[in-house]
């Protein structure tokens, strides 16, 4: 089954990125492909033009001739999406989500009515800034794509997604949605906090001197407490669990090597230091690029 | 005054840079240049035949005939030079150090006789990767060369310094050595400690799936993990004081932050994060590149 008929909603770096992947891969493939675009934005809209056979804010209007439904915008506007699903196609509809938490979501896809095929999704990828302008075909190709199976997902559902992914060049990893957030806790959403965190350390320094002094360690650390904050904050009050879960491990962590340092316990201080520099090689290993 | 006999200890990732962007400089201005380069490994001083004039692995024999020191070892490493210097040059030198904290060589520098002249030094550049076949001529290029000045510290030995770092066409910025030490411990100690408990908290995770589940952010954030722990170890205790009030300021954003998601204080929680992108932001501003 090659599904024709794909709505996305909300055309920000994901869904943008999915939007123009999918247009490339069309051109490479010649399938057919009818894309409509849901956003509130008027000149994202006006940007869509161009990649979209259908262009319009309206939910109602987007879902009502499509296929597939693939939820794009940040994590609390999903699950105010699939509320109204039910009531906006009685008939069902196949959806995938592209959300950055997928626990509360995978829930409320559990809730849909039986018409409905759903499965959570989650590429792994991102900027530091924000929409459409900011989007690219490539930018999920050779990377992870996670697919999180909920009482809704068929096999239609199922083979789907697992076709768009590959068309996408991504790779599918199947993960429970609760292992999912615990995961993307350690590796995302705990960076930024520490990032933002190391950035208003610094910042409350409060001398000019200090971004001259900065080098490219500082910049690659900080680097994504640029992420758009209103994004950041539904990510972490849809993922606060696990969240807060990663943030005491990692406070556990610094607070073990300020206590080494402290104590200028030397021995220790060597060791914690070459397990990380140990774990990190493995890390590399395991993720070129 | 033209510097000609130059002698550079440690032919690391940043000796060594200094030495193939002196060269680099050389061919460009031609002028002339005797190069000896000390350091402990058979393998680098191999490695520097091509480099250097003059390679031993004694320091009393690389200091003999030089006019300028460049000390380019690790911290404790260039306390323990400076500490044989007197007795190894009764007459006195000029002498530079590139270390990673300044108020312990600084205050060695303090207590030099009469005859030494020398001012503290420190590129801002580095890179996750340590030796000298990580070495390039334009490491520094750009980038801040601070300076602290000592009771050593002449007209003369400072005008050697700055002509040095025109010739790495790095920018010289004078700075008190506590004031350079706390600036350091807040954009490179700090960040580096953040990035190894980052990777050490992910790894406790202990799923093999978490790293390809990975993408750039937490490349980013984790990369200064990779720093050679010898060379960390060294930075952290000689920049014990001010790397342990950076973790103290780090660890109350941190926990300001864990307080209002436990809350789920969603106006203070965006506040936090808004205030995180707007300093990252100014930062950016003041640092491209």
């Amino acid at each position: 089954m090659e599904i024709q008929r794909i709505c996305i909603v909300g055309l920000g770096l994901i869904g943008g990125s999915v939007a123009l992947g999918l247009r490339l891969a069309q051109r490479m493939a010649h399938f057919p492909l009818h894309l409509t675009i849901v956003d509130t934005h008027p000149e994202t809209r006006q940007a869509a033009e161009q990649l979209a056979d259908q262009v319009t804010s309206d939910l109602a209007e987007g879902v009502a001739q499509a296929d597939l439904l693939i939820l794009a915008t940040p994590v609390r506007t999903i699950l105010a999406c699939l509320a109204q699903l039910p009531h906006l196609r009685p008939s069902g509809m196949m959806v995938l989500d592209l959300g950055s938490s997928k626990a509360d979501i995978c829930a409320a896809m559990d809730q849909l009515p039986p018409a409905f095929q759903a499965i959570g999704g989650h590429p792994m990828a991102g900027k530091e800034v924000a929409g459409f302008a900011a989007a690219t075909p490539d930018l999920f190709q050779d990377q992870t794509f996670i697919l999180c199976r909920t009482n809704r997902t068929t096999a239609v559902v199922e083979q789907l997604a697992c076709d768009l992914i590959a068309k996408l060049r991504a790779n599918a990893l199947f993960l429970p949605a609760p292992l999912h957030d615990q995961m993307v806790a350690a590796i995302s959403h705990l960076p930024y906090l520490v990032a933002a965190s190391l950035i208003r350390s610094a910042a409350s320094l409060n001398d000019d001197r200090l971004w001259p002094v900065s080098a490219s360690g500082f910049r690659d650390t900080s680097r994504v407490a640029g992420t758009h904050p209103q994004m950041m904050l539904d990510i972490l009050l849809t993922n606060q669990t696990a969240v807060l879960q990663q943030i005491s491990d990692f406070q556990a962590q610094l607070t073990a090597v300020q206590q080494l340092l402290q104590a200028k316990d030397e021995a220790g201080l060597a060791q914690w230091l070459q397990q990380a520099q140990n774990e990190y090689a493995t890390y590399r290993q395991h993720k070129t690029g």
